[in-house]
């Protein structure tokens, strides 16, 4: 196939191909002409080379009419000649998610909406929670609504039952939508890199607990709210999203709770969708994120 | 006179009056009542009672044909029914102050071409360095400069010198524009309330050294100054003003020190023009700013 | 009773009331006085003196236990001194309020779920639509829902139904939240004062029909949203909140549109709050927003 | 040159590449193959392709050691096959700028401090004014003034003198910092693509005359400034970057414009330093920024 033919076909797919490396001259160019060679046309790419990690990092979305497993051939043979670690998927395919809760629902409430009416490529998958309070909201958006309290007693039960759903359900995402809940480090461990927590607030400040009243005693202007990876270390994952709202000394800590859901909804969504479309690439223990 | 008389006249002038007290029913009818005797127009008003603290604050610009004894003797007997700390000022008068900064000009460039074009009403009195850099910049302005170098053996010497140039001078507010030494514990209660210093950072993160350095290494989303009055305790001033500026993965320690100038110089304007407007109350380590 | 009467009494209501009236000295000392006469803590206070229109505006927040018709006959007495426009509402009383949309779910969606869980004050008494995509969303929530098609020939109809219903339900807010008819002026001059839309752009820039179209084919690089007062006059009623979102060039239209919804949203939001905690005062055709 | 040559070499250059061509398959692959036959090692990359106009856009960053005339003999012939229109410039070259301006200095002191003290990669080799307020500005700075003033008489004299100082200084870029005498459209013919200006309105709101008070009259919430290329089509030229900062009703119009200048330099400083780095592309009446 020539790199000319007429382009999108009309059984071209649209790929979503993801890449890092060890920075040198030419990936670029091996990587384009790769995709030429499979008749691919680029519509979207991005790329950063970072000087401290010495680490290249690539996106391309590229419209090809090329099977899977002839594009995934293709890839095992860059790979050996730049040591490439890549994944490769079809733009927009939903990522199934399963969302963690506990009494709160607007991070919920926000991306089922969102799934349901803006097209965030996720499928919900399930709703898992501590509490009940969820559990219509979760219907009424027809997910399915998974009970599961946690005690001291309990928690190694819980996690382990959590661990089966994601098995059972292939849940690609775990997104903890103010789930009040620490997970164990083996749990982190196990779900590195897939799971997605947000945090009310701007981190590094006020980690751990009850960070509004921590925000409200410090008497700060803006609050905040911070979407990250997470890690056995708590509130120290990799960041992939943060935003703040303008308080003033008139707030309560009740009035910033309630204020920084707006922020947190708003960066866990954000977060969430660029996940979702692979736009969030790991360097060390700070996130690429291709916009 | 009657409180019905028409003002302003021509010889009125226009007041500022900043208090707060023990919250109690009937003190803004005091106060009210105080400034509609003395012919006063109220032309703008702002109060907040905390709950925590359970004290009130309020601040009053009034129009008055009244000399400032007659005012200040009025208010003095409202003081000992109410408990009242008050201040009293001409609205608008400059506030003489000095900018201490070392070698970055950015917050020195833009209070002294914000006082001349945009009216901040503040008095450039002097400027103080242990560098000489900025004496061109000062000299543009007219500004008189003083070089005060610092080392470990004459840091005592040089805070001596300030404290004398504040007393000479009549210094009513010093800025601290990325002056790039730390006062010691007797100079800051010897200033206390009168000094505003810009951090770099987003505070309460990344406190001390190099806070561009440990955002880009923690991989935050977005780069923050904090201006906040001088206490003995580094850092943990009352907080006055706080802003931020979006960054990304492609940006380098030196990129958010570019960027951040924006930030800081855009925080540290907005906080001494409140200052300077007696805007800024103090309610134990937060502030109340009356905007 | 006194003014120095202890307060907040067990039966105390939380009053907030508004007023404007021609600018003259002496008003806050009468309406402090008025309500310190009544045993009244005022809690917050705002005040404008409008210099272009000669009006002044005010919103005190007062708790006194008083009974409202003691309240409402001192007003009265003011009424005639000052010329005074006030209302007296109890503070936090949700406002009957009856949502119009088409078929974007976005805004009755943030609306009711706000009011549910943020104590927005607001009580939906219906949803009304010439479509029936929104009904389970309104079910859901609890919301009786009207469908009220519009054609050219039922146009009048509809509007007879709409008005009868405002008038059966005592609904004292109108909120057309995406809906996509444009109100008679009959209507509009019926309602005046109680309607919000929420206009898709930045106003004035792009009135009337596909702003977002027009905002993709102008170039910019800010989206906007503007909630106003319906007038007769489209799209140039009094705005009440405006906000933006950054775009960029790779945004075809559709992506403005999703973007925008959650612009959308939130100036919707803050509007709805702020006229249902009555804190907008309309001065000409410009508003007051006492935040 | 083999591309798997160790680079950067000492004597390296750093290039940036623009270019547009008809959108077709094959475009990254041929310009990533040329570089790396230069032993080019790209540092960084954009691109888009416009499904409105069939257009595809490119910028490129790339380190080579390869002399200027060998990489444009390369890039000619790409240029015949891909029908490509094409700039090269060697990254961070100090763009050479003159400034026209009238009375109000906000602008040009923010472009010369940032040229300065932030690397903002312009030279400036001319303040052009009609009036002399600027001089002493200009000449802090080391920038040559000349004063031209403007009558209906002299007004053609008056761009002709222009013309002759932007042909003699070699200046690329004109930026109109606040210069209130509308440019002919000869003249803007003559210097198309190379004049922004910073319109004091968030276009296309309030365009012509006195926009801040345009905006009060309307009683907007948000204020903004518009930075755009100069056509002959008056406020009508491709945007390049907007900005907003919130007011509220207690905001003369005086007031307005000197928030406004903080947005207004904010937003021309980076449409120059966009410009500077070759980052702003032409799609017809809209931009491609690659920020």
């Amino acid at each position: 196939m020539s790199p000319a033919a007429p382009l999108p076909t009309d059984d071209a797919t649209h790929w979503v191909l993801t890449l890092s490396c060890p920075d040198r001259p030419g990936i670029v160019h091996a990587v384009a002409g790769l995709l030429a060679e499979h008749g691919g046309n680029i519509t979207e790419s991005q790329q950063f080379g970072d000087p401290l990690s010495g680490l290249f990092f690539m996106r391309v979305q590229v419209t090809a009419s090329v099977a899977r497993p002839v594009l995934e051939a293709a890839l095992e043979a860059l790979t050996r000649e730049f040591d490439l670690t890549w994944s490769l998927d079809i733009s927009g395919r939903p990522v199934r998610t399963l969302v963690m809760g506990s009494t709160a629902a607007h991070c919920l409430n926000d991306l089922a909406f969102r799934q349901r009416s803006e097209s965030l490529p996720i499928e919900l998958v399930a709703v898992v929670s501590n509490h009940t309070v969820l559990e219509p909201l979760a219907e009424f958006y027809g997910i399915p609504f998974h009970h599961v309290p946690v005690t001291a007693a309990t928690k190694a039960d819980a996690e382990a039952r959590l661990l089966a759903l994601v098995e059972e359900l292939d849940v690609e995402l775990v997104v903890l939508a103010r789930y009040m809940q620490i997970l164990s480090d083996d749990l982190c461990r196990a779900l590195s890199g897939r799971v997605i927590n947000i945090h009310h607030s701007f981190l590094p400040s006020f980690k751990g607990a009850r960070p509004y009243a921590q925000a409200h005693d410090r008497g700060v202007k803006l609050i905040g709210a911070t979407a990250h990876y997470v890690t056995g270390d708590l509130d120290e994952g990799p960041i992939i999203e943060q935003d703040v709202e303008r308080v003033d000394h008139s707030r309560a800590v009740e009035d910033l709770v309630a204020l920084g859901q707006d922020v947190e909804r708003r960066a866990l969504a954000r977060a969430v969708r660029w996940h979702a479309e692979h736009r969030v690439l790991l360097d060390g223990h700070r996130t690429i994120v291709f916009r």
